[in-house]
């Protein structure tokens, strides 16, 4: 086990009507906020008019910015540094899933700064504050809800970059399993995938002795696998929705990685092909996944079976670890496809034309490697996007 | 699942050398500290000398109270609340295990108020602020590192009490699993048993729907079983070390208790047992706990099935899962014999003359009940102490 500093400081005030405890949390940061939010997903569900309730009886002031895309864009994040600045707003809520959280990280940082908060995107400088950040989870997928990290897409090149420090994680998440209900089931399928593959970066690691972080990794995994069909089959399910979104902010609130390295490539690969192609990122990473796989199985054969016997319910073949290993692979494969997730690029629409760039722009023309497990050079990524194909 | 709130704020800085930064993070806090820890063992080890130094280094001021016991006592608490009040102290660093963490956390709210901090611990009125506490643990066990929790005993009535209360949580806590490798037999057998008490206490849970969290316990569950046999098999293997000094932090952290109500009766009949007796808190749980799994067994046989099945890899017998259940107790009093422990009363020298008055203590007189998976009257804390006898 490596050495590692945890400390995660997210309040989550979890379960049924706690969207009615906004106003009295806000009001510990700010009097005066902006109003994150995406589609009119929220106005349809009656959510928006309970939140800006919970603001109001609480007497706080907001001013409001909806259009929030999946893969949220550069150009909404600086309108709302705008607003923060013109209005002097002291606090930004996210209301909505991890495009929403993260378009309000970005904002938070961008809001404190003269320059462009994009530059933090690229790695030029680091945060050195943040306007506090509060959420209102509607789907549980990217984990922002209690993570440090914010990833963003600037249009212009269509880069998608990814910004991590302890200055954003929220000062508190709001998870109502109820407000999951109503979400579209390609959407819950997109999160569920994405939760498993936050836990699949972590757990696939050379770092050794880490055995104790295995085993709460492959708990939090058979969770999502036997919790997300049980959503998909009754939208209604409250038990198995609960499960399900705790497990989601679980998996990705920097717990699980103590310790230990992640890898990491897979979403990197995938930031590539969402990059260009906005394909939704839980999808992508269904189609990533199992191709970077296929081509790391070798890396560590003991880890692959140990995940497979584990996690999946793969009888050990003590004299083949490899099949006991290529069988998870197909056993995850038959998860995604159960949540009605393809696997192949063709099933994004993707072809074949802009494998060779986005190999190149995922290394940065091969000056640097994608991945810890193993470090994947433009041509590894460029295979493994080809395994996908 | 029930609604709850979480949030742990304890930094854990964890690892080889960690101790070396005490002082940097002390210093974000205060510059004068009280430095409270036991016997003589944390001078004997060297590791009073590296952190006196790391103090200096940083600048701070100390003023020193070691002398605490097992079973931490009323008296020494108001010898280091006086010490803080009289020298102007900021801030509580404890160097040690549970007992002496719980009594630099009592430490910690009795230097801000005027009245006597028992009071607290009696449960009239509650602590309204807290001095900070920092914590170098030197034994995997109690949790309190980076617990809400403190537990003292009144020498005048032979009072064992808890505080609960998230003003100390410590600020952060210092995790090296080398200070462990000299710890004595006996210790390091009742912390893990201590840390499996933990865990039981959490998952005997009338609460239904919590798959998840059932899952985390069980995997914290199977790391202590699996790393307290090797660190007393090998007390230098650094490896087993911090699995287990890590599992005992997260097993009584909060986070395996989300969404469910834990039981604690068995905690409960034990502070009478060690309240009387001094023995130590895990001996005297190792005894109890299986005492009070006969006792109530059939209120979820279930429950007891799928903890037997998958912590202790019992084959579930599918026509009599009381009798998997049973065979688990068992496998759970062969692993504290494993680790030295006795599981009677007898074992702890404890005889049967004064049952009758711990069941009574316990429970007020029979004016309340303990325990949330079965509610225990006095009859029903006999009745277990006498299955422990």
């Amino acid at each position: 086990m490596d050495n590692f500093d945890f400390q995660n400081p997210t309040k989550i005030i979890f379960g049924r009507g706690t969207e009615a405890r906004l106003g009295a949390e806000t009001a510990v940061y700010a009097k005066k906020v902006l109003l994150h939010y995406g589609s009119g997903s929220v106005k349809a569900s009656g959510l928006y008019d309970r939140v800006v309730a919970s603001l109001a009886a609480a007497g706080i002031e907001r001013v409001d910015l909806g259009g929030v895309k999946p893969n949220p864009r550069l150009s909404l994040v600086h309108e709302g540094v705008r607003l923060c600045k013109e209005k002097g707003l002291g606090m930004v809520i996210a209301v909505g899933g991890g495009s929403t959280i993260d378009s309000a990280k970005a904002i938070a940082m961008g809001a404190v700064i003269n320059g462009d908060v994009w530059d933090f995107y690229l790695g030029k400088g680091e945060p050195k504050a943040a306007l506090p950040v509060g959420t209102v989870l509607t789907i549980p997928a990217a984990g922002s809800e209690s993570s440090t990290g914010s990833v963003i897409t600037n249009e212009v090149g269509e880069l998608k970059r990814a910004v991590n420090s302890d200055l954003i994680y929220p000062r508190f998440s709001i998870l109502n399993p109820e407000i999951a209900f109503t979400l579209p089931r390609f959407q819950v399928a997109c999160g569920a995938a994405d939760i498993m593959a936050h836990l699949m970066e972590r757990y696939f690691t050379m770092v050794k002795n880490v055995e104790f972080m295995d085993r709460l990794i492959e708990a939090t995994m058979k969770t999502v696998a036997r919790k997300a069909p049980l959503v998909l089959e009754n939208p209604q399910d409250y038990d198995a929705w609960s499960e399900l979104m705790w497990a989601g902010t679980i998996a990705h609130n920097n717990l699980l990685n103590t310790g230990r390295i992640g890898d990491w490539a897979s979403h990197d690969i995938e930031h590539e092909v969402s990059g260009i192609y906005d394909v939704a990122h839980g999808a992508g990473l269904a189609v990533i996944f199992p191709a970077w796989m296929k081509h790391t199985l070798n890396r560590d054969v003991a880890r692959f079976a140990q995940w497979s016997a584990r996690v999946w319910n793969v009888d050990m073949d003590f004299w083949n670890p490899e099949a006991t290993a290529r069988e998870g692979i197909r056993r995850l494969e038959g998860f995604f496809h159960s949540l009605g997730l393809g696997t192949r690029l063709s099933d994004l629409g993707v072809g074949s034309d802009r494998l060779d760039e986005m190999a190149s722009k995922c290394t940065n023309a091969d000056h640097h490697t994608v991945g810890n497990f193993v470090k994947l050079d433009r041509a590894a990524v460029r295979k493994i996007l080809g395994l996908a194909a």
